[in-house]
């Protein structure tokens, strides 16, 4: 008993970091699986094979999830904390569809993605990337808030200036919106931009300001992840 | 009175901070309407509904700002101040566009966006991002400056790469600092670009030079919004 | 004489602070009318305008240009120095275009942009950027280098990756270059892009990498204008 | 014997620099060779001058090579050292590419590429960025690792938003991740986006999230290049 539970909690010893490594490799085999079912004309036989491997995924998932309880030293208080309930989410949507009909298969294929989340267990490079947000977590939802205000004005503005000479391609303020994401962003995808002299102004003026607020967070995060490499030391 | 301006001026007490929360709920639906106005094709009922919410509004608005009058110690200081002129501005608009003909309507519908300058007094957020500019002023306006003589130039060299190979869409100066705009924030559209290998050397090395000044100022807002944050400690 | 001198040279009186106001403004409309003479279709009447404008532009500098040899101490020195030969070479393409013929004036128009060079002398902003640069010089080298390298092995694997099924678009190495300068700077024109599975994740992998080479500038400006800043003070 | 070897492994005297300076010129030499032989409709008389030029670049680097395992003090290293094999590499293709048939000379065309590594023994700038990719090397895992989950669930998100409106462009999740990489990079192409609201709101939310974890790396390698260059001092 004792022995299994080093093996399953920790990976302090040599069996326990391979348990640790083959359930991330299940993890990621189960990621890649999901994506290649989203391949169009896939072979009856390929079909065949992706549902062994979902199969044998799941198998193997439920005898983590049945160990980890059995060792749990405070059983209800695993079941019920986080990585307990995504234990249990990871292989619960695979026992529910087997029961129902096929037309809502998809929506219970996509919450077979709660498995990526199992992974967070053992990656301390998201460990730090979380504590990295929440240092910075003040600062990022004020520059939430500044980016959504200067979205709103610049979807405006650029109504106002582009409606007449496109009212297909902004009919609403809510059609400028996207044509405000994506030059905020400096993403540019091309299917949006205004034509007329007024509207290239402002998209000028809208850019100035908003290189100056949307990149703002790189830099946030950027100090915050040194900040959380520090506290670790 | 005193428990009145407790209610309005400050949030210390519960229903004082249910009055600041209505006020912004009320803000923020208000810009919601106004974009839903915006959209094509609205149905003759859902017109009238955003018209009885918008009187709402300015009703409420109106004796709030009939309220903050009542409860101001120096009643025209009040007046006069910046908040006293936005709450003015916020319902002005509704009441002279009652006894005026149709047709500019639409330039005081523009008018009620001065009602999200309310929300400013409730947040936090644009308070620090203010004196985060405040802080960062002078480098920022050295950036402009920066910013429009690079703009200027790379304008005038495009003009003299293309204008020979695209006549239309690099037809002055002013049409290529377009191009300009798009290229040095890094959008890029796609609707104007150089064709000729001189064009996109220059496009190149203004690109080289570009990256190096037009996304300084993300850099300045977040060490100058670290600064902001250790002055309110 | 000296009193001349103290306006001319120096900004410490009101008369020459109004003298460098004046010059500057004057570099500016200079600006400008070089950039309305581009416009296609002007009427003769706005042509004759420019022109003018042109003369009476020329004629005021010419002045500045005598007067600031006059005032100077060491004559030979001033001419000889970057802002005397600035001043020289804003007017002397005027006086030169004016005895040859007209195919060759369009060049000359072109060096009409020295004049922008006039306004360093009075630009602070200015002067601290070059003084930034100055502290980033290294740094800027070697990043122009590392820049070079990646948009040449890009240029050549994209090459590789997609010349055989876009033999247009990807030509040569120096054809996918452009596809390289436009990538890497995340400026994505849309006119050229990979299509196939490998050219893509190349793209993927190079932008990768990109991503924390071609933004680098950006953090050293930065730093280098809170150093310059500092220096003055 | 001696003299040689400071010619050859060291530049302190003139004859070092002058003979470090033409390898130099060489390899750059090279370089653009190899992509000029890319270009289409190349003369036969162009190409034999190519085939010259690589014939006499081969030859000194084949002199150098056999100088530099001559004045090597432990010929043996030297051989099998990074800069040996590099050495090795460089002129190795063209002697194998002489003894077989036409159709694999693409592949060994390639493989002179190498020749670019020899550049790194002289170039300062290199290897004070290769020292500043180790000083961050383990944040910048920790980026890509990051990267890629985000990548991977923006794809799997948009394939679900998009797939039906667009089966073509979002035909999988392998498919969407070309998306992904364009956008969350803001390159944006524009040869793929959403089109459907929902797909648009994801858009959203995706690139607020990935513009403060995609350009985290230019912060890291800025602040790393200033960090190895007080280490070189």
């Amino acid at each position: 008993m004792e022995t299994l539970r080093r093996i399953i909690e920790r990976n302090d010893t040599r069996r326990g970091r391979i348990f640790d490594l083959g359930i991330q490799a299940l993890i990621v085999l189960s990621l890649i699986t999901f994506s290649i079912e989203t391949l169009p004309d896939l072979s009856e036989n390929a079909q065949r094979w992706l549902r062994y491997v979902e199969i044998v995924t799941v198998a193997i998932f439920t005898i983590e999830y049945a160990l980890r309880i059995i060792v749990a030293e405070r059983k209800s208080e695993f079941i019920f904390s986080f990585f307990g309930l995504v234990d249990f989410l990871s292989i619960a949507p695979f026992y529910i569809a087997s029961g129902v009909d096929f037309r809502s298969v998809r929506v219970f294929r996509l919450l077979r993605l709660f498995r990526a989340f199992k992974i967070v267990r053992y990656n301390k490079a998201i460990q730090r990337f979380h504590r990295a947000l929440m240092i910075a977590r003040e600062e990022l939802v004020l520059y939430l808030l500044v980016t959504t205000m200067l979205l709103y004005f610049s979807s405006v503005g650029i109504y106002y200036c582009e409606h007449d000479a496109q009212p297909k391609e902004f009919a609403s303020v809510f059609h400028s919106m996207w044509w405000a994401v994506a030059t905020l962003t400096t993403v540019g995808y091309g299917d949006v931009y205004p034509v007329t002299t007024g509207g290239r102004i402002f998209t000028f003026v809208v850019l100035l300001i908003g290189l100056g607020v949307v990149s703002v967070p790189a830099g946030l995060v950027a100090s915050a992840l040194s900040k959380a490499r520090e506290m670790e030391q």
